[in-house]
């Protein structure tokens, strides 16, 4: 079995509660209030920007062929991704000024921190194997709604949906997989993974609850 | 008005909240149930060697006098506050073991991480801004609870609370705050003391709800 | 007077001496043995993924912005510049398999690794400054040798130097120079800027002399 | 046989070179010149605070166990190294001003970054074998030249050379090797060591020829 299988079926009591997610489930029928979206899209647009400093860290520590993947996976977020955000900000009537001075909220610093520390103290496969159920998670939830988004009647949610029922979305987290894979320690690959599965549930929920720092 | 001066007035209001925890009162007057500073203790020594691992990363950093500094401080944390921890640890019948396979809750891994990360991504002095705030806290604590403390008949909380009255505990946080007071851009410095200051907070409250992964 | 115009002249002396290196002026009048110039592609090219991790250092420290715009320098050093490679490394009749088993020799790694070091230590300004007189010097010795090169009967050598007249390369060092002079500290720029137009002058000096290491 | 058995004896050629070193034998026959010691204890001071550094980015990315145990390596170069070098400076006319403004020569400077280069994109027990050459070398030669040493009538080279021959280095050499035995990649770790190694041979070479920048 591929490591990453493995990976994936080990944190199947996190994946599964990821996929029954009210957030998640209202987004794909259409029913999401447009408050909570706004406010995710805030929030996921900067934690993009953490996402592109976790992969730069990750390339400087790579050899020169993962450097140059790796390098290719975050100018591909700076512009493709960054552009899409860019069309809903705005579909949502917010500028890319509201993203940039949007304060990241608790679990999406935590989040982000926890991607840029694994990146910085552990191997190169390693800080891979944290940005992985990011990416993957996203692509498994499309896969799984796809009947549910038929009906859905939210132009903006569908749009923002469509994209990771995309071939080249399905082909990213295969190349995220294939490095993985080929971890050396099975043990410290599973914490790092089940950590930022652990992370990913407690984004959507952050965005369910509009969660804000305490004081 | 020194740089860490306007920086401690400026975050008046999380600090406010910090010295009327009830887990920071109910520790010095000894009515905190001793469940909760198990589970604090736990916390607090992973904490620790998180601490130790951000002041190595702004050593590696420094000129040559502050990584002196720098390291000398973390190697005093490596020694004199871990053997205060052991201590610590074996009065409340734990071991070092217990607290090494101690899982870390979420807000202590976010505000480890968090440390990392200004440690990493920000100037040496704008890592030591984070670390500012535990360090200042826990002296001012002590000082503001003295009268609290006599009649606190938790032996084990005296003497853990007596180390931050200590004067090597004052010395170590002017020894800190010299160097902040020379930073170049305040409002970054702000940020991340205001930051450090709401992680103090989160860490009260999480060892007084006894925080747990959501899954 | 701009910063890195400042920079510029205080380093008059070393870059007179680049201008002037034997290796540059039969290189641009077509006289330079091929085995010297084989040897200095072998070599750059490693230099390139030297230059990219730097990159990706400097990128993963600096704000959003800074962010976007030094991967995606890095990006374009990994498409556009190691493509003109390979067409250099063919019609010198070498591959790319010959360039990454090529043993970088000890300037190349002493500079890389100058390099990294200021990115990974310093500010990403700084770190900016360091790899300023790379592309600078190159921009500079195309211009100052223009008329030395139309008499040039070496195809390979004229393709090679004719990216650097590019209006692209001058547009690079703008964008380049632009972060540098906001510098806050001139001398530790000065420092910086000085040492890596001193390991410009020391590479066309290595590969003159075919350098190798002792044992 | 031992990893590190493994990789000082594929180092052979290069440490037969570095036993067999004018400076290193004149060294301990008391025949080298004043000048050159002066001139390799400035740069050895220097390189001392490079080699703290590079021990700070190990720590950092180390697990809690070798963390501790580096970080009180380093904190021992930053106290009895670094007091011995001043009882040095002293005897040789020379103040420790004189060491920290004394600038470093291209082989220092090229051997410190290495270090750090290797400290920042390896793992931490290939950080550690970076480092092994410097201390072990020490001690091999201090061993090989006890009997030169006896007919050393210059007191500062004999005080000098004493430390290498004492017990608390010989056990160093061992606390490091220990962790480099159970690395990984066998072929990563003798690339690390055979550049450690061939740095250790220039760096004596350059104290031998006065090392000075070309420009």
């Amino acid at each position: 079995m591929r490591v990453t299988e493995m990976l994936r079926r080990d944190c199947d009591h996190i994946w599964d509660r990821i996929m029954e997610h009210p957030f998640v489930l209202k987004l794909y029928d259409g029913t999401l209030p447009e408050e909570n979206f706004r406010y995710y899209i805030l929030q996921d647009y900067n934690y993009l920007i953490g996402l592109m400093r976790c992969m730069c860290v990750i390339a400087s520590k790579s050899d020169a062929k993962l450097m140059q993947k790796t390098l290719a996976l975050a100018q591909s977020e700076a512009t493709t991704e960054l552009e899409n955000y860019q069309k809903m900000l705005s579909a949502m009537g917010l500028s890319i000024e509201d993203a940039i001075s949007a304060e990241p909220a608790p679990t999406n610093v935590a989040y982000m921190n926890f991607l840029l520390s694994a990146a910085y103290t552990k191997s190169p496969i390693e800080g891979l194997t944290a940005l992985l159920p990011c990416f993957w998670s996203y692509v498994e939830i499309a896969e799984r709604n796809k009947e549910r988004l038929k009906n859905n009647k939210n132009e903006v949610y569908r749009a923002w949906a469509s994209v990771y029922l995309d071939d080249g979305a399905k082909k990213l987290v295969e190349d995220l997989r294939a490095p993985v894979d080929s971890i050396e320690s099975y043990s410290d690959a599973k914490e790092i993974f089940t950590t930022a599965s652990r992370y990913e549930y407690m984004f959507w929920d952050m965005a369910y609850n509009l969660e804000r720092w305490m004081l």
